[in-house]
């Protein structure tokens, strides 16, 4: 029986995915504490703290399926925390009292903040995953794209041509900012936390560094500069990341929804049989992802504000605040994890319908390439006048429902200087698409320097 | 495998409760949808509008155990809504294909937001019972301690003297608002939803009124004035409540947190062995079910901001906003169970040292109940006099560490008109406690009138 | 010179207006601070609690052009609040020491907290003025479009036939609550604070509970059961209450700013010569109003959970969170105050375009129609069998791109039961509008209701 | 007249600071608007774009004393943005119609973003100036009490000593990575944007690509791989960047007023004459400067959320969420330089009791060194009994109120094997610190490392 959205058997498999909720589950978080308790015993045995012997028994219970889970239930509730729960089955699995040497020095922080560390390189490496995915998928539609004309809207309303291409670049060159900003995080968050009662490490009369210095080696963690029991600066940009990375897939979600309305018909998600349509609507095509998507990032953002509210701790170790991460963390993760995938799913699936692209930029028949008109006649009329002469004609257009292009041609003015021809190429989109594509081109190359040095 | 901590085995029994993730479960949802198409089924038999030989069939099928879970799981999955594939079961269970007649004239989002109003009001009415119990317990504390004395905090300074029963007072007077507005709201949320595609029920060519008034009749829920599809200022209400009364869960954790602390120790949360202790720090008595109140009322806050975000609908059916009440309104409710019930928890066991308080008045030698020997003195030395000798007196008593009562009894200008006896008395905490007793009186005869009227 | 957008010369008057502005200033707060300390020594003066003369020199002065503003800020930089510096202006203003009789008994946040229940209720009156002016607009756009047949869009796809005044109504219901909601709130947070330093009234000695009732009743707010230095549920209350309206005119100017698409073209925001038009592109008709509430009420939601979290205050006075309340309440209403004069105008001069209404009915070729004509076909040849032939007949409209109703007339099946006449009448939108009007009815009628019983 | 708390008169000095408020002005923000178009011209002029004369006489026009800002409060409300009225006063002040090549080939909100990213660049300059100072004041701190023993507390409980420097250099270690977040996030953000009006500058045929690198150069901005008029990540990225900062000062003052209390006392805010004092109440002393910082950093997080919600923005431009930004980021900076503000202040000023810290490491009378004695006693009996022993003499010492020290003399397992003097050197605080010392050099070193690289 699940409550909660993520956990729900009915809805997990849309707002999340299977591998990010494994991630967050009760049996790796709880393997995480193994490992942890693991690499503590081995590093201390080989530093001579613990005896060796201790060191190698506790090593070989380090396992989940030696942990009673129902036990560590009641032990949590009983308790507040699962950690000496853990720590105490993990003592009694021990032969000869040898079990005492577990979690030598340590403190349920300590504990708890590395498996946290360890959990956020996991779920960093899936999102990593789906944000270069994307990134690709985006590049696909950006080199295929490049010069299909379609309308850019601005408030909503058609203004100039632009490109597909050059719109769905402009998103990627916000994923590949969000691929360098994961990068320039991981290494201040994937430390661990070694540091005892108060984060002095006054737990260990000799060793303490060294053991700190060996535990996160062991685990692949930053040594920390210092405790951070009650630091949480690290936890929190982790949640602004995933804000971050949340509202560039609220663009993208809005914009597939607006191209995806019935009087625009732009691209369309993906068609899966029986999604988004209606048994009495056949007309529907709805943008069922991207409503996932909005309702996903739409909550993500506000857990980044409750992170940055749980860095209000108190003194050493925290007294509520530590414990918004405990619900939010998790929860941000997968919901992001569900946005991702199905943004992913989206671009790399996305029809793209050209030929109502540009059958929508003639609907305003020829308003939209006023401004590229004002410029064309500009050098024959003076700009100014030309502004003025064709903002009338425009007027005129509107007011009796006549394309711009029959009026431009019947001007006197304006026919003296230019022909039907001429004037059509003026009104022609695909002549007015500015550096869409010298634009593409710069963020496609964007994308292939940082793809390099990545794998450099 | 749980990702969620209201799911997960290990933390669900502290962040909420199993009568809440009992409401939002899969399980019950699905019942509720059943309950809703079995209401219809009923209502439109008895109005002629589908055969009453189909109608006794579904009502017959409307059972949980008759769904299967995995199945609907793969269908909601296609379809992106469970609706569907509940109507489909239920259909394929019915004979004769009399389950055509299921979900006559219904639209996914009609069972849904029925649904929502049938699991509101469930969760609302253990909202309501904890909120009563949290009542009664405040007015307990407020009765047994109308009169203890301890020391009123400003700024975290020691202030003047107040009761331990006006503290409590003050809590309970948010409960008892809390439970009006529970009151008044009730009625706009818990209404029912039947309102077809695009919410003007022309799906029924007949009887669309009859069939709406009869559903939200037979599921003891109000008829809308008119669809509410895309208008949502009552499931944001829902929010916004929550988020109120965890405001006021809050200020109580915030200060049971600082009574407890070490240095001040005037209450303790209700000792349970081995809970908020530690192994090595005997003296530790860790307010964890104020730390599990601080942390879920902290998120469920950014909820209620969700929420508001969720009315931002789009036209007649919406594109993501509704979505976000799908992940956001289940963890509202279960955090906040969560939060009610460790607050019950804390109120209803909570110790409290008397004799503790009364020896933190005495902390600062005197020196809180300066006002009151200021007002004392007034009548023998002018007020403004009086006022700038007691506070040189204390400003000597802070750099000499003496007490205050020693100084003025020392003071030739005080001493002629006020012997030691009537400056102790001056310098009595018990005899400066205002109109605390009254403000007690004021609140729980507030709260008797409520009880009544409610039991009315 | 002004760094917020609220006060900035530039941009106030699209943000908010002066009146609220007018309400938050200092010179209105100032005065309010005047009228309150002018109060208290009437009422002492009255009860006997200080002398007949002080409290007459005391309220002559009681005036804000008394005041030096100048001073006050640097006696406000220099203390942290202001109140002590008004007050020792006060005094000083006062002939032979009167002055000292002021602010008898009363603490810097009693003054505070009062000011703000007046500022609050100046406020919510400009609210309110709002609300009813917003649903008189919509309730004539509700009897003038009450049958204006328009598509009703589902996941931003074409799906039945509403009317446009159906579509009001529904915005209207959420009005009409918002008024409810707001006349349910003012007896709670309309009350007086006058307590004293923990709220006890210590202060006093005699006649305390009497100078609170004659103060809340002098300045017309409620008398409160006990002090709410530190229980804000009242403040936040409000905070939630402007961030709800403001999700009702989110709602509304995401449905305008879409209805306003170029592609769409069913309304507009009135027409301001200049405003929303561009210089270079005449086709465009932006929808500058719905942008500003847009962003403001995204804004003050924000600030709904920032009240929130002004909730958790510690103690008997609180140490910051009281002053969130002070930075957020100002600019929540200045905001909210913007979004509805935007609202407001925007509802006012709405100009409908009926025609491209019923354009954009037919764009779908019939398509939208087709629930209806599966609907009308069941009594001829069975509800399940015309739903599967119309489904597949609209399949066969889109990929041939012919109108439905051409389709239905060649149908054998069809025509046999149905002559084109009958089988356009069942692809008459205008003949599908279900219970819109009724609806429409319904809401007008609980307006009705409302408005009456708020005039008895 | 001012309505924001960031604009009052009263309370501005407060909340924010006259710098950053002089940053986001009006009169800053035109006049960078100004220099926006003095760079394009002189862009243009140079590159022939334009003639040479009119770039000078545009030039010779962009300064602020120039503009009617009164004309541009009225342009600015009837169009619904500002950059077209400075326009077209800059255009009628150019002789000669040479004002017409003004703003050639700009949209409203090239001009617009390009100033918020000059905006932003002095607002962080401003910022970063405080961190340094901030992370300096932390660093004396850090050095002068790098020895100097308190008590830690977890849970709001004395746990085990710790240094004040060891406090200090935990925060120091945030401010660092802070420092660090801004370096990386600067070139994210300081970049222009030139762009015309869907982001392709069509609007300029040729030397496109060259006039936006230029106006990037002149204003010394990085140029933007593409148009990010809809692409809003950076700016977003600001909002969460002030808001992690935020979350470290909140620790600060948490912890800062929590140590104030009255009944803690182990540092102050720096003193000022009737900052923070009572008139009646002598033994206040309020962290006034606390108060702010928790209110602003509260409020800025919410904020943060804001920023994210305006990255959900549609097509070229959008339509109201690019407004969300132009409320709340100037509020995001003003009130973040008045937490800076204060925090410095509280940090280059505060007040350390020493000897009260000593002092209260010993109300528990020695409870706070059983981990201590645990450890100190397992060589001699053995860890868990010593474990075990120890914990029953602290109830013992609980139960009797008396010192640990000395049951721990009288004990015949204990005393066989060490004598008091061994024994009071176990229960001594200072002897039981750790490596607080040590991970004092690692975060100051750290920070010489840092300073040194940033201004190599």
């Amino acid at each position: 029986m699940a409550a909660s959205i993520i956990d729900s058997i009915i809805f997990q498999g849309i707002f999340t995915t299977d591998a990010m909720r494994q991630v967050w589950s009760d049996e790796n978080r709880t393997q995480k504490y193994l490992d942890i308790e693991c690499a503590l015993a081995k590093v201390q045995g080989r530093l001579g703290l613990i005896p060796q012997e201790a060191a190698d028994e506790i090593v070989s219970h380090c396992h989940l399926d030696q942990i009673d889970m129902v036990k560590l239930r009641a032990q949590t509730e009983r308790i507040g925390y699962p950690i000496l729960g853990v720590v105490s089955q993990l003592n009694a699995l021990c032969r000869d009292k040898l079990g005492e040497f577990c979690h030598w020095g340590a403190t349920t922080q300590d504990i708890t903040d590395t498996a946290t560390a360890l959990l956020i390189r996991e779920g960093l490496a899936l999102v990593e995953a789906d944000l270069q995915a994307i990134a690709d998928a985006l590049a696909k539609l950006c080199r295929e794209h490049r010069d299909t004309p379609m309308i850019g809207r601005s408030n909503l309303q058609q203004a100039i041509p632009v490109t597909f291409g050059y719109k769905m670049a402009g998103l990627l060159s916000a994923v590949l900012r969000h691929q360098e900003r994961l990068q320039q995080l991981k290494p201040r968050v994937l430390v661990g936390e070694f540091a005892g009662a108060a984060g002095t490490l006054a737990s260990l009369e000799t060793g303490a560094m060294e053991t700190q210095a060996g535990v996160c080696a062991e685990l692949g963690l930053g040594q920390p500069v210092i405790a951070w029991h009650t630091i949480r600066d690290c936890i929190a940009e982790v949640g602004t990341f995933l804000g971050l990375v949340g509202g560039t897939l609220g663009k993208l979600s809005m914009d597939v929804k607006l191209m995806m309305q019935t009087e625009v018909g732009e691209v369309y998600e993906p068609y899966h049989h029986g999604r988004g349509s209606s048994s009495t609507m056949p007309q529907k095509r709805n943008p069922i992802a991207s409503c996932y998507i909005h309702a996903g990032i739409s909550t993500v953002r506000q857990h980044a504000a409750a992170l940055m509210d749980a860095m209000v701790a108190d003194h050493e170790r925290s007294t509520g605040p530590w414990e918004i991460e405990w619900i939010v963390l998790p929860e941000a993760f997968c919901l992001m994890a569900g946005a991702l995938k199905q943004s992913r799913a989206v671009l790399e699936g996305l029809e793209v319908d050209v030929a109502r692209m540009r059958a929508n930029l003639d609907i305003t028949k020829g308003l939209v390439m006023s401004e590229a008109v004002m410029m064309g006649l500009g050098p024959y009329i003076g700009r100014e006048y030309a502004h003025d002469l064709v903002y009338d004609i425009c007027r005129e257009a509107i007011r009796s429902d006549r394309h711009l292009l029959d009026l431009l041609c019947e001007h006197p003015e304006i026919n003296k200087h230019l022909d039907r021809p001429a004037l059509a190429r003026l009104c022609d989109p695909a002549h007015y698409l500015g550096q869409s594509g010298v634009m593409v081109d710069r963020v496609l190359a964007a994308k292939a320097r940082q793809d390099a040095s990545r794998q450099a």
